[in-house]
């Protein structure tokens, strides 16, 4: 298995059948022992190096590969090849989201009999990757903290369709009048199941709590 | 005229004839001397305080009101009315962007002939809203600091449909390894015309710089 970057174009089809498709692509998954992450966020709140300090910290004891969604560019998954882990570009040609017959095309780019866990990495958009099941066992969102802590209000439906937010860029706190306490509250009061954790991707601060979350996820899934 | 917002439901209906619509638009707003600004950027990155701002340093001058567009909430328009500006929120009921027709149903609800300045404050989105014509005279786009030098590779269009680009959140610098010359590099190479101005909307650091190229654009399309 080659670590370079595969360029995989796709094309806007709105699939009337997408939960189907995503519910057939989870079963598939099960049967091959591969968890799917679906990573969502605005543009530049950190899911690239959010992947990398996430895979490095689980690495030892799991095998990664990672899907990059992305407009027109390759910059992300080249930076995730680097790393020597298992990238595959999809293009997504202006598109705002990605689907499950995407990611499906995605997946079948990447060797899953030698994968315990895919991370997507979504095209950087609040608003329409909520809109869509990829087939993921869990979606996961970052907001970093120079974002501001009003988002629940404004884009209540990622918050409703997450399971975990990473609040990252914590080392920013001290320059911002964001308010961690408010955020939270207004999370919890669109899903009160979300599990909520503090990171800086930058430092490292905060990172494995999360990976340790992730890691018993992936065995209750996948077993080992 | 009262500042209260008034709340405008507007549902998705893809116009085949966008174009159309948004060029009459501006033509109808040429006749009523009303210049129409359209301000783009990913959430969190300082487009309404970037407005109040703006209106702060040229209010003396001009008269302004803004347009909302918020998928779920009034805070943003609440917050402008609470500065004395007339504000109309725009509920786009989770869509990704604004067209012609949803902005000229906005206008309706300003009384234009008293106003010189319309500021559009689109969905925060790097991707979707970039896509359509809302009629505007000139289209604005913010990046903001901590958000990275590279968007331009991954978001193409937005720094080409951009007149200007506002580099907000400048005081971020010192705390990232964001490289502003990199940066406008990636950005004039798309859009060799763009006009790049460095504010932070927080401290009013560059503002009047960049409201002094508004008010020259103003004067020059509506004359007075």
């Amino acid at each position: 298995m080659t670590n370079e970057v595969r360029l995989i174009e796709v094309k806007e089809e709105i699939h009337a059948d997408n939960d189907r498709v995503a519910r057939d692509l989870r079963a598939q998954l099960g049967e091959k022992h591969t968890f799917l992450l679906n990573l969502m966020s605005s543009p530049g709140a950190g899911k690239t190096q959010t992947i990398l300090r996430t895979i490095e910290e689980l690495r030892s004891g799991l095998h990664f590969g990672v899907l990059e969604a992305d407009i027109d560019s390759k910059v992300d998954a080249e930076r995730i090849a680097a790393h020597g882990i298992s990238a595959v570009q999809l293009r997504t040609g202006g598109l705002c989201h990605l689907d499950a017959s995407m990611v499906a095309k995605g997946l079948a780019a990447l060797d899953l009999d030698a994968l315990d866990v895919v991370i997507i990495e979504n095209v950087g958009n609040l608003v329409c990757p909520a809109e869509f099941d990829t087939g993921a066992n869990k979606n996961v969102m970052i907001l970093s903290v120079p974002e501001g802590d009003d988002k629940p209000l404004k884009y209540p439906l990622m918050f409703t369709v997450s399971d975990v937010l990473l609040v990252n860029k914590i080392d920013y706190l001290g320059l911002s009048d964001f308010d961690l306490g408010a955020l939270k509250q207004r999370a919890l009061r669109l899903n009160p199941r979300m599990q909520i954790f503090e990171i800086s991707a930058k430092t490292g601060e905060g990172v494995a709590a999360w990976a340790a979350w992730l890691q018993r996820e992936v065995r209750s899934a996948i077993g080992g």
